[in-house]
């Protein structure tokens, strides 16, 4: 990567400008039922409507926008549990290059199909990131191609970051924007576009109980890494990258546990009453707004409904 | 009910304007991988965005709102496996005055909770249209209530092709209007509606084989009311009418059939291409694209995906 430093509010306007012609400006869906059974006035940007079916598609998009022609011309590498390979993959299809996704063994099915779908080649590794990173790393030595990180490229998280302002923008004055946690990506952005707009906001994480490295990471003050996930949330998964923990702290980010119960309930209240698909990953942010519903009481509340792409081979019947 | 004839294109514009203080206007949506499976432009009327979650709304709410005050005082009373008894519900909680809705057993769970959540009265009955129509006359003599029939009233016939109506403002110019087929408003209303706006427009019907009412009595040249519906879409187990089977003729509407696997397979299409959740009934439209794909190839067809109260406790494991 050749930028390391964090972005900077400028970055998010920059790459909201630079995904406009590829992204989709995804709607912000209200429900008086939900906001009585949480005492809150929700407003879900839906990210699932987004193109590829998550927020993942913004970060990957500007990070392939932002190559020169040389670089692009030499395609892109990534390494993904499911929807930034997918997202990656259709980015790279936008701008007619190559893209590698370096998959684990064991991703859901229905988002290798995806970033089949989309034109890249997908190749498959033992589920560590260990074996993730290797691999990533030969194809990218091997190719001469970019390697674009699913949370830690700062491009990326600029990226994840036009959601949080598009949301502010369509919902007005929000006393809390919440977010899944997973590698940080998109909370990372987050925090940043609310500090550049919304001051007075406050920021927070919803993490599944299975993979609170996030959590942990910031109760103990120092990254935490050597968790092992066991989530529902199978977006969820990484643990929280090192550009993103420093953005958590530096914005005073707080993170909210979830259950995979009460994140399966939430995602069921979802379906049910917005009548919208969200994956699992997506539904931690309700999930936390219910189970901490003090928290909430009374306030304009922002979340970001990451994704649709649910396993339905698995959930359904 | 005081009108016995249908409801012609004027009486249409009418529930638009009447309704539109308490309806959605819902979204039309596309999707490029489901033009490509289909080999066909496909325009996706979303009703399941509708207040209550179906088009059914419409239709309860034109009728409601169609009462003079002294009528509409003695409150309403209806008979309905489920979206229309919450249908009525709602819309008599629009005007503030008291529901009956008279539910066979075995009803779909969340639809009769959606009918109490809305502060109707809920009476069960012996799952025939003999007991349904015997309690519902039995209510309506006892209470002086009004019979808002599912389906053949006019009043809810001209609510349901406002749907259609909206549709033609959004999509532009189509070939073809496609909507599922259970006793006959919403397919009623659609082909008054399209007549009215597009006289080119053909307006085609799904039907499921398990409940092939419509597609018999068009077969045969008249009303065949002595099939036992069996079949995944509980919203499309009622008899045509008579109102509506005349209607089908009138317009010349034909009625395609779809197997219950058909229907699934196409709703699984819809919640994981689409991302929104319309329910079994719904998906009987892209069933039958899908299924006589000859009829649709590369013509401009809307869709129309009549609701989204989809049974979870049922489809989900």
């Amino acid at each position: 990567m050749s930028q390391t430093s964090p972005p900077i509010f400028a970055d998010i306007l920059a790459a909201a400008a630079r995904i406009a012609p590829h992204a989709h400006v995804t709607p912000v869906l209200r429900s008086r039922s939900l906001d009585e059974l949480a005492g809150a006035h929700l407003h879900f940007k839906c990210e699932n409507f987004q193109r590829m079916g998550a927020f993942k598609f913004r970060g990957a998009c500007n990070a392939v926008w932002s190559l020169s022609d040389a670089e692009a011309a030499a395609g892109v590498v990534t390494h993904s549990s499911g929807n930034h390979g997918a997202a990656l993959a259709l980015a790279a299809h936008t701008r007619g290059i190559a893209a590698h996704v370096v998959v684990p063994a064991g991703a859901v099915a229905v988002k290798i199909a995806a970033i089949k779908a989309y034109g890249a080649t997908v190749h498959e590794c033992a589920p560590t990131m260990a074996a993730r990173d290797a691999m990533a790393a030969e194809l990218q030595t091997k190719l001469g191609a970019r390697l674009v990180h699913p949370f830690t490229d700062p491009a990326v998280i600029a990226g994840q970051g036009t959601a949080a302002l598009e949301l502010l923008k369509q919902a007005g004055e929000l006393d809390i924007v919440l977010t899944p946690v997973g590698g940080g990506g998109l909370i990372g952005g987050t925090a940043i576009a609310v500090a550049g707009i919304a001051a007075d906001t406050r920021v927070l994480g919803a993490e599944p109980e299975g993979a609170a490295d996030a959590y942990e990471s910031l109760r103990r003050g120092e990254r935490v890494t050597d968790l092992k996930a066991d989530t529902v949330s199978d977006g969820l998964r990484g643990v929280i990258g090192e550009i993103n923990f420093d953005l958590l702290r530096a914005h005073r980010v707080e993170v909210l546990l979830v259950s995979d119960a009460e994140t399966l309930a939430a995602m069921r209240l979802i379906w049910s009453r917005l009548k919208i698909l969200a994956e699992p990953s997506a539904a931690t942010a309700l999930a936390a707004v219910l189970r901490h519903r003090e928290r909430f009481a009374g306030r304009r509340v922002g979340l970001i409904v990451s994704g649709g792409n649910a396993d339905l081979e698995q959930l359904l019947r």
